[in-house]
């Protein structure tokens, strides 16, 4: 396997809305998307632009969501996880079981429409990380 | 000012050598630049490329470095700070200070041997943020 793209970093927010404005006044983002729910991942998600590759805000969705541990020792929010492209998810996931790496959960679709899954960060130098099948372009992702 | 290209996320870790095989073996990582210090930030340095961005490995170096303190609550390492480019250190400078945004020092030269300077995590949403000069294309970076 090759290491992918770097498709987004995942940073945690109490507040997307006062984060887009963070992102938008402070570090001048000139493409912010539309936040829409996750709730089979209990995330609201927001998506900003860098010019080679994306800032993904995740705030709390629900009461079991997964954002709500990370807030309670981070209240500020901060980086969350890191998410790298892959062509085949069913590959990636045979190819880190094989090598010793805790695969969370069965893939499931993410928030860019495709198969995704998370390593376990104890696997992975401390890093929460998200693999993710490539967006086709015409999906227009 | 414009949110600009992610140079690197800057990645802690106890071990370089430990994480370069890591990000080599298990991510599939196909270049991996040779590790060196630097002193003045009390860092041993290592750059991992992705398709679009890098990976800076980052380990402590001296007694002194900022990241004992950080290994010292994730023992694994993990994901230590973030870094966008800008085309003017000083300009950047001067924008983040008129945001109200703490600025870390003078800008100095960072890994990529452009000028640099970090952002306090407090005033970044939790994220500890470097901003570097765009390095020139004629300095090989």
């Amino acid at each position: 396997m090759q290491l992918g793209r770097l498709n987004h970093i995942g940073i945690a927010t109490p507040s997307i809305e006062a984060s887009v404005a963070f992102y938008r006044d402070v570090m001048g983002a000139q493409k912010v998307h539309t936040p829409f729910d996750l709730p089979a991942q209990g995330v609201k998600v927001c998506f900003v632009d860098t010019p080679n590759t994306q800032i993904e805000l995740l705030e709390p969705l629900g009461e079991g969501s997964p954002i709500h541990g990370f807030l309670a020792k981070n209240p500020a929010g901060g980086q969350h996880h890191v998410c790298y492209e892959v062509p085949d998810i069913h590959e990636a996931k045979a190819w880190f079981e094989a090598k010793g790496a805790k695969v969370l959960g069965e893939p499931r679709i993410g928030a860019h429409g495709t198969l995704i899954f998370f390593l376990h960060p104890r696997d992975m130098g401390g890093v929460l990380t998200e693999i993710m099948e490539t967006p086709r372009a015409e999906d227009g992702h």
